[in-house]
């Protein structure tokens, strides 16, 4: 049965519009797994990576803004949170969608710790925001008693910003390989909880955002996934993207997602990862593909009637 | 290989005094974990089980203090958030401790979640108080507006109060089967996360507190532990505890139990639900055994040579 890690973007978690409220959630991430069951219906087997920014977010908010009531969490500690919170959400609309469809398939969510290089360039010059907003008198005092980096974000204010390192190894990949030929495994969360190791062989937790389509990347690689599927909310990758001359694609080469990124094509922290993960899952697997497409039309995208494919040449 | 459950008590999360931080935490997290990685090294298959009381509070108490900045989170999700937090710091801690020791086993926290029976008596007259603490006129208020249950706490004010019904099925069970032989489950956290099965098959989060011990009994039958082990403050149950003729327990049948039980003998909420989970298991297997210790004397209580042994008869 072929295997495959489908990274999951934000749109599927929860709607745009209206307040963010968990129950808002559960009914996006009900009708997100409707597709997700019928991808698990056409006969692959799955492992699921989601995103976790406008909750991770919403947790390390009510964290900072609750802390003289109860003490603030650190932010690997509400990563770890929003991987059990959208987990859950998950494996219980996901199990529930199955048996619609009358597949009785486990599906589990497993915490899940993602090595990073504390030497990655990324911690020298963070750029992800998370979390609450402050006046710059605030940002200096938490640079000076907290170490945070604060930067000023759009004009609205200044906030924290951390490391986006690219994700090593995957500390519970054993666990994901022993289940996954026979449950639908819901892992790296987030992107996985960011952990350093140290000489001793320890682990530790460290303040940093990995961007989930390379965790499923790497996950993909590990595991020995046979496609690697990240949906998101459009159905092709385009070049000249939201111009009069947008061009769709439905297939291309690792030398031709180099040259649109070279022509600047991909925006950075949207398609632009999305593209450089598929292009290295398909260099460490030339036989393999990759595949770009939305939720919507995720089966037919991995049969290869639609999406964009990515392959090595 | 002899299997074992095992449900930590709230002292090995987290310490009785200092602020209640999550670094805080992690440092008796650790030093559990010590203890743990001895009881693996003894030669035993471990699925350990933890409480999450204090922490479940804070996760709630930073919710509801931010509401007015972002959505507080229902009961349920807190609880899933509190999985995802205290079991990274066990699956990181205990990984390490393993490690130390030469044993290279995986860890590894599974998403739980726990079906309740929506006529459970527990649901008629809640008593469980959990989050913050409110005035009457408040609590008038939130009983008017959200349906809350809440009760005058100890002179100290009103607390939102849920039920504590009995675990009647594990959702995640295959998962946990399909791991533990290889692999150290940290499940059922917080006794899991509480749901009641709809009659179309789906499940649905309820605000209600699932006692560890129990959830850990559950467990420990449903995947033909050999041993219940559950491990808090004290060595061995006693009977007139904490009085001049305090007498501790080395054996006791369930016979011995119900005797005890009619003579208030155990605190409820406290020894009570321990002793009770013990008498369930092996009431459900008469020839194996439950034990109650504490951590530090754990390896010596497995084997026999102290704690306080439940037996059938």
């Amino acid at each position: 049965m072929e295997k495959l890690v489908i990274a999951l973007g934000g749109n599927a978690l929860q709607s745009g519009s209206g307040p963010a409220t968990a129950e808002a959630q559960l009914e996006v991430v009900k009708s997100t797994c409707d597709f997700i069951a019928q991808i698990s219906k056409e006969g692959y087997e799955l492992a699921i990576v989601h995103g976790n920014g406008p909750q991770v977010g919403r947790i390390l908010l009510a964290s900072e803004t609750a802390k003289d009531v109860t003490p603030a969490m650190p932010f690997d500690v509400c990563g770890a949170m929003s991987q059990g919170y959208i987990g859950y959400h998950l494996q219980q609309s996901l199990r529930y969608s199955l048996k619609k469809k009358g597949l009785d398939i486990p599906v589990v969510t497993v915490a899940t710790q993602v090595v990073v290089d504390e030497n990655d360039p990324g911690f020298q010059n963070p750029t992800k925001p998370i979390g609450a907003f402050y006046s710059e008198e605030e940002a200096r005092e938490l640079e000076a008693k907290s170490g945070y980096v604060m930067k000023e974000d759009a004009g609205r204010g200044f906030r924290r910003v951390v490391a986006s390192p690219i994700p090593k190894e995957i500390v519970e990949l054993d666990s994901v390989k022993k289940l996954w030929d026979t449950t639908i495994v819901i892992t790296c969360g987030g992107g996985g909880i960011p952990v350093i190791k140290r000489d001793d062989g320890s682990l530790e937790g460290t303040a940093a955002v990995i961007d989930k389509d390379f965790a499923a990347e790497l996950l993909a690689e590990s595991i020995g996934a046979d496609m690697l599927v990240i949906l998101t909310e459009v159905e092709k990758v385009a070049i000249n993207f939201n111009k009069p001359d947008q061009k769709n694609l439905s297939k291309i080469t690792c030398a031709e997602c180099e040259r649109y990124i070279g022509e600047n094509q991909f925006a950075p922290g949207s398609m632009l990862p999305k593209v450089q993960a598929a292009m290295k899952f398909v260099k460490a697997n030339p036989t393999k593909k990759a595949v770009i497409s939305s939720l919507g039309k995720a089966v037919d995208a991995i049969a290869g009637k639609t999406g964009t494919e990515i392959v090595f040449e």
